[in-house]
C-alpha cells in the first residue's frame, strides 16, 4: 500500500465495504429465496390436501390446530411478505453493484499513469 | 509491545478478557432477546385461538396434547425466566463496560508521557 | 514457487481446484449418506405401526394428516430419490479421484530432474 | 523448532495428537450431555402427563401417535444409551488425560539440561 496515494486508498476502503454490504445482501437474498420456496412447496402441497384434513401449524414450540383456508391464507401473506423482502435486497443489490462499478472505475482512473 | 512497560501490558491482557467477556455477554444477550422475541408471539397468538382448539406443546422429539390455559401459563413462565435473564445480562454487560471504560483510561493516563 | 516452471504451477492450481470440488463432493455424499440413513429408518419404523394409527407429515411450519400407506410411498420415493443422487455422487467422487491421480502423476514426472 | 531434538519434536508431535482426541472427546461428550439431561426433562414431564393424553413422536419429518407407556420405554431406552456413551466417553478421556501427563512429563525430561 505505500505507493498508493491516500486519496485511493480512502476509496479501496469504501470499495471494501460496499463490497462486504453485497455479500450481506447477496447472502439476505439466499436465505429468503430459500424460504420463499419453502413457502411455495408448501402451499402447493396443502392446496392439494383434502378440505376436512386435519392441519396444524407451529407456533414456537407449540403446534396448533388451523383449518385449510386459515393455513393458505397464512401461506399467501408469508409468500407475499418474502416476495417484497427479495424485490428490495434486489434493489438494493443492484445499487451495490453499480456504486462498486463506478468507485472501481474511479479508483483505475486515479491509478493510470498519466501522460507526461 | 516492546516499547509498552509491563504494567501496562499487564491492564491490556486484562482489557481483552474483559472485551472478550462483553462479547459473550451480547451473543446471549442477542439469543435471549430472540427466545424472548418468539415466546412473546407465541404467546399473542395462541391467546388469541379459539378456547377448545386442539394444542400440542413439543417435548424433546415427543409431541404431548396440552390445554390452552396451561399452554398460555406455560409461556408467561417462559417469558418471565428470558426477562430476569435479560436483566441480568444488562447488568452484567453495563459493570463490564464501566470496567473497560475505566481500564482504558487507565492505560490511557500510563502511556501519556509525564512532564519533565 | 520461485523455482516452480508456470506450467507446473498452472497443473497445481487446477490439482486444487479438482482438491476443493472432491472435497464439496465428499460433504455432499455425508449430508445425503445422513438423509438416506434418516429417511430408511423412518420407513422402518412406519412400516411397523399398526394401520389405523394416526400419522401427520411435517410440510414447511405446517403438521398435516397422512395416512399410513400414503407416509410409506412417500417415504420409499424420497429413499429413491436420494440414492440415485448417492449414485451420481459416487460416480462424481470416482472421476475426481482418478483426474487428481493422473494429474499429481504428471505433475511429479515434470519435476523430476531429466537426464543430462 | 530449530533446537529442539528431532526425538523430542516426534513426541510433540504425539502429544498433539492425543490433545485434538481429547477435545474431539470433549466436544462429543458435550452432545451427550445435552441429551441426555433433554431425554431426562422428556421423561419427567411425559410421566406427570394424565394416562389418556394424546402423544406423538416425531420419526424423521413424520409425527406418529404413541402410547404414555410406549413413549416412556423409549425414553427409558434412549437415557440408558446415552448413558453407556458417556460412561465410555469418561473412559477415553481419563485414558487420553493420562497419556498426555505422561508425555509432557517425558518431554519435559528429555528437553531438561543433563548436568555435565
Amino acid at each position: 500500500m505505500q505507493n498508493i496515494p491516500p486519496q485511493v486508498q480512502a476509496l479501496l476502503g469504501q470499495l471494501e465495504s460496499y463490497q462486504q454490504q453485497l455479500q450481506l445482501v447477496i447472502q439476505q437474498k439466499q436465505k429468503v429465496q430459500v424460504d420463499l420456496n419453502d413457502a411455495k412447496k408448501a402451499l402447493e402441497e396443502i392446496e392439494k390436501v383434502e378440505e376436512n384434513t386435519p392441519i396444524y401449524k407451529t407456533v414456537g414450540t407449540l403446534i396448533v390446530k388451523i383449518s385449510k383456508d386459515k393455513a393458505v391464507e397464512e401461506l399467501k401473506e408469508k409468500i407475499e411478505t418474502l416476495e417484497v423482502r427479495l424485490n428490495a435486497l434486489n434493489r438494493q443489490e443492484q445499487k451495490l453493484n453499480e456504486k462498486i462499478k463506478e468507485l472501481t472505475q474511479k479508483i483505475q482512473s486515479m491509478l493510470r499513469p498519466t501522460a507526461g
